[in-house]
């Protein structure tokens, strides 16, 4: 490809009463145009440890033809646009760039349709994963993807990223739920992509390739979900084990018993001594390994599927077994694994939340990997992470001001990339490439599939204008 | 987008001993390069009625290397490839081209991995579907994909058009089951896309687009498939309904009541009399809908859903309810829905399958509109298809030699066309766009989604080689 973007670094002046800042507030209106510096303190970062830039503009637009008219304004003025939502990814997807917009897409935040009858939701981008739930549940409906932000996270963030969840095993991720996505393309012009209809082969799916696509081909404003039926029951299980192997072949054998649970969640030693010093759920000491399992479905299926995962532990020398009797003893079993960030980030001032994936039968190794990288380099290590998906997520305890630390904390990272990939892993499995995966992009992709990302990049945004510089560089 | 595709029309001489010949029997062998013209009939066509041309010359391939040294071949060459497995599409995406080489990929057959573990299996794209899932049942593991013509029907032809089936409702589509791909680029590089984890965000989906592309993109060598746990019980039912209405009540009423059975297939009245006149399984003379109801999973709850699905039958007016006794009867019953084609085939010349798809609730809608417009036009069109879907099947029992009627047909079928789109429908549910489609493809999609099919085509395939003329013309 030939091809090349146009650079993407206007002198664009955001002062007040410039004539970009004044067209800016005659399309979304003046109060939704933040330029004042303690207004923009929040844009400038996402969940992202080490990862921030000030933002100089940051425009909220209430509607999906605002973000087009937005978009087409910056578009002819070459202006580079940074969209978000609640700011909670974690590959610093939402950073601001050098004389960009940012675009925070939280005002689009309307559910405009449940149908019932077609297992559907249609809504704005902005809204709130957990409320996408809560208006199915009235319906008897469920939407199962569950990141750990779910609460704060929107929905378009959800499906610009593909997030994951403690639910993948079973339910799978965000894209097996999108069914059709209106976007503003970089041009301005808008894209309705897919439909109601369950099976559909009308052209190529456009709508998966904008799914995880983290923002750069296009802006997503509305998303058509796929809901399945609310289970109608669920049972939760807390293991806990004194070597990660067993817990490891517990976990194999469950599935070779072809049981499926939506949830098998596990900590390492570390992160279950600082849960239980942080949470006091109740984890015995010395435990290597907790996993967490939940089923959920038919009543009848789900008790013998406890009962047999059970059995499984115990035979696998489970030094605990709990089994919850009720909602609340459930929810307190499940505090075990959602509070585990939130006990770590407590220990050292800069938390990097790691999200290597290896298929599942390859966790043990790289867990163990992992456990001899943090020895090597002297690092503090706790994992923690989706058993059932080979999803784990090695959470580095360090100092962002330590300047020697940060580079043994480099070199393990690396280190920790490279045992993936040999392994046939993936160097992100739900939080998204963005900044801080960039650099080890290259190491997963042949060189053909690699320049095919490009390619594509450069056809849909050929200026560059769309979180330029995220998931790769196009200035070579 | 600016560029535009080199006319690809090369006066390829494929004459005995022509320098292009001798270069392709080099590659892949002198016994599996076919140009007698006796040995190219059967790749002059595919399943779609009406549409044909002679093919010129015919490469069967062996390897992935051979494929791509083939495609590299014709990259320099500029000469156009189409691709092939076992010729069952329905839309012609098979149908040779001008000047053109006819890629067959149906020695490509080795299924490489089981891998019980990590549920999947890697397989060449010329294995046969139900191929597939015979090598999964021994490990316990199902492939549920079942489209019609699954016992000749290549994996890499299924993938290519993400073929759909019977047990769609419940198990989604080819696309869902599809982990990773091996490709030929249009320049003869191969690329890798996708992996083993059941999350992976790195990078754009890749695999999403080649998925249901026709060939247009790239030539699928290899496939990384996803499996899942064998359903242990089943149950099928047959409900007979005196109108359309009350079996479209039904199943609209067993969703409702949160049940996905993995099958909802149904019968108009047409069908219905052509079934049991050919395949003498019982059918109630006057029926006016005939629907055949699978659910599959735990033996407990299979029970309960065949049960419940009868009563509601039952509750809507159903003429009679027959539920299976033992396997024998379960496959005479669904005899009734998979002798459906055939049976209709008997009756003119020529049978025109249609394959649009409405969203689930329109499905009644759709019938009647489809009836509306026989009679308008004096034609005798059959309905029979996958209710769960919304995808129904007109068949328009014709005779192509008659031009008169032919017109009508095609004023019919652009009726239909339009009407599904009105309805939120899709011109193809499972059968794809190739060339039969492909006129209807522009009525569906708005300017700025349309345009991005073609700018994709011309980024990845700039020449316009590979399955040229299939989904849409370039050259404008």
């Amino acid at each position: 490809m030939k091809r090349s973007p146009t650079p993407s670094n206007p002198s664009a002046h955001f002062t007040e009463g410039s004539p970009i800042l004044l067209r800016l507030e005659k399309i979304v209106g003046e109060n939704n145009v933040l330029t004042r510096r303690e207004d923009l303190i929040p844009y400038g970062f996402d969940g992202t440890a080490a990862l921030k830039k000030e933002a100089i503009c940051v425009v909220l637009p209430r509607s999906s033809e605002a973000v087009a008219e937005v978009m087409r304004f910056a578009h002819a003025e070459k202006i580079p646009v940074v969209t978000r939502g609640s700011g909670t990814g974690l590959s610093g997807g939402s950073v601001p760039v050098e004389g960009g917009i940012v675009l925070c897409l939280v005002h689009l935040n309307h559910i405009l349709e449940v149908d019932p009858a077609n297992l559907t939701m249609l809504c704005e981008s902005g809204v709130i994963t957990k409320a996408v739930d809560d208006a199915a549940t009235p319906f008897g409906l469920f939407y199962p993807p569950d990141p750990g932000s779910m609460k704060i996270s929107t929905i378009g963030g959800n499906v610009a990223n593909n997030s994951g969840g403690l639910r993948g095993l079973k339910y799978g991720v965000t894209r097996d739920y999108v069914m059709g996505l209106e976007v503003v393309l970089p041009s301005g012009e808008v894209a309705w992509l897919g439909s109601k209809c369950v099976k559909d082969v009308a052209g190529y799916s456009m709508k998966d390739l904008f799914v995880g696509s983290e923002g750069t081909l296009g802006i997503i404003t509305k998303v058509l979900l796929k809901l399945v039926p609310r289970p109608k029951a669920r049972r939760t299980l807390l293991a806990s084990f004194d070597t990660m192997e067993s817990a490891a072949r517990t976990v194999s054998q469950i599935i070779e018993k072809q049981i499926i649970p939506c949830t098998l969640e596990f900590l390492d030693r570390k992160t279950c001594a600082s849960v239980e010093a942080y949470a006091k759920v109740g984890l015995p000491t010395g435990a290597a390994a907790v996993v967490l399992m939940e089923t959920d479905g038919h009543p009848a299926v789900v008790e013998e599927e406890v009962e047999a995962m059970a059995e499984i532990a115990r035979e696998n020398g489970a030094i605990s077994v709990e089994q919850a009797t009720d909602e609340a003893h459930a929810t307190r079993l499940a505090t075990a694994r959602r509070s585990a960030f939130s006990a770590l980030a407590r220990i050292r001032p800069t938390t990097i939340l790691e999200d290597v994936t290896v298929p599942r039968s390859r966790l043990a190794e790289i867990v163990s990997h992992v456990e001899e990288v943090a020895a090597r380099h002297s690092l503090e290590i706790a994992t923690f992470g989706h058993f059932g998906d080979g999803n784990v997520h090695p959470t580095i305890l360090t100092d962002e001001t330590d300047h020697e630390e940060m580079e043994r904390v480099e070199l393990a990272l690396s280190e920790i990339v490279d045992k993936t990939i040999a392994l046939g892993g993936t160097i992100t499995g739900e939080h998204g490439v963005g900044l801080a995966k960039k650099p080890f992009l290259p190491r997963q992709f042949d060189e053909a599939s690699y320049s095919l990302l490009k390619e594509v990049k450069l056809t849909l945004d050929p200026h560059g204008l769309l979180n330029p510089g995220k998931i790769f560089d196009l200035d070579r």
